[in-house]
């Protein structure tokens, strides 16, 4: 049986351990960036161009007369427009734009994959979880589930996300991967429920986000496939 | 209410993001070199030394006339005595000696926390469990539950054994830590008969000890308190 292999790396300061060069990564950042992205695109974006810093997003708003978002620390980063959350985004308000966008982690784990030589980029949220797992199985090529955790911490959101996949692909993969059977193992004891399990479990992003009212947000962003396309990275921008 | 604080950290590529001076650091080396560790120690042995290089053994074992033992990649290395199983070290063999022991991540660990400047390391094992959750306990201190894996990478059976320590202490500690929140949640899935889940899970450590035909091995290490003493690092040495 000659499956492609996948692999779970819990933690971009972990990224280094694996060759995400000739195999396809799938950037994870829940809580937000990769929920906001799918649903951007989802709702007609025309592109989004991830950058790994508040001034580049700033300067490149000015230049190319786009949308500027993005956080730090989970808030709206100061000389940028709008934040980090799926509602900012309805297809009333993007349809058709260009959103420069970046955030704590999740954009800045896709420039690390880009530098450490990865060429099939995608990412991967609830709001996206069928076209990601559909995708993965069709191209039958090696695969890093990349989280990109909190600070290089390692998150609850990032691991369920890649413990769903792993639990719905798993049969088409050679999986030697401890991180991947922890992950899987989580989401199994979560999926019924996945926001009472990061309640009860105080997951961090959970205590950070409610801090700031966010509930709704996270609710959003832990329901499968309510903004179900594939964005992948191209050019300098990620695209369906 | 002002508990002290733990932290579980999944890898030892992701040390640096925590602080660990002031701090009781548990290094976690499940198979085997913790397990090692302990079983020595319960039976007598006088001191262990742990090194980080496998020269570095040689040159003390010839100059302290002591037992040179480690592994790396799971087998005795070579120009060593004795290898990393709690079985080459019964009473009858192992009392009043001094044991210089290396293996590829448990004591590489353990030097990569005093480089970063702990001051108390403990090690920790299925086999002295009770011991270690009970001295966190009573020394009301900050935690950080370290563990090993495997040449970086994150594996089951140390994140297990955080998770059980979590599960026994939480209520005495501050835990605002995702990675303990999924280890203690692993634990409870896995600790009815934790052979069966690393079994069953394909652990990558099941799989590489079970090649060598140490299923014996890997039962011994995943049992409670059968060495429970407390071994403490102090002047370059594991004492009880």
């Amino acid at each position: 049986m000659n499956k492609p292999t996948l692999y779970t790396c819990l933690s971009p300061a972990l990224l280094h351990l694996y060759d995400v060069r000739d195999c396809i990564v799938v950037v994870i950042d829940i809580l937000r960036a990769t929920s906001t992205i799918s649903t951007a695109l989802y709702n007609g974006a025309k592109e989004i161009i991830p950058v790994d810093s508040v001034e580049k997003c700033i300067r490149l708003g000015k230049e190319m007369a786009c949308i500027t978002a993005g956080e730090r620390d989970g808030k709206i980063a100061e000389g940028l427009q709008y934040g980090n959350s799926s509602f900012e985004y309805p297809r009333e308000f993007i349809q058709g734009k260009i959103l420069v966008l970046t955030t704590t982690n999740g954009t800045k784990l896709l420039h690390m994959a880009l530098a450490k030589g990865a060429t099939e980029i995608i990412t991967g949220s609830f709001l996206n979880f069928s076209a990601v797992c559909q995708h993965l199985v069709e191209m039958k090529r090696n695969v890093i589930l990349a989280c990109a955790g909190w600070k290089d911490k390692v998150n609850m959101e990032d691991t369920l996300f890649a413990g769903a996949v792993v639990s719905e692909v798993e049969q088409h993969f050679n999986i030697n991967c401890d991180s991947s059977g922890i992950a899987s193992n989580l989401y199994q004891l979560a999926k019924d429920d996945m926001y009472e399990f990061m309640k009860k479990n105080d997951a961090s992003h959970y205590h950070r986000l409610t801090k700031f009212g966010l509930e709704k947000d996270i609710r959003h962003c832990l329901t499968l496939d309510l903004a179900n396309v594939l964005p992948y990275y191209m050019n300098e921008r990620l695209v369906v």
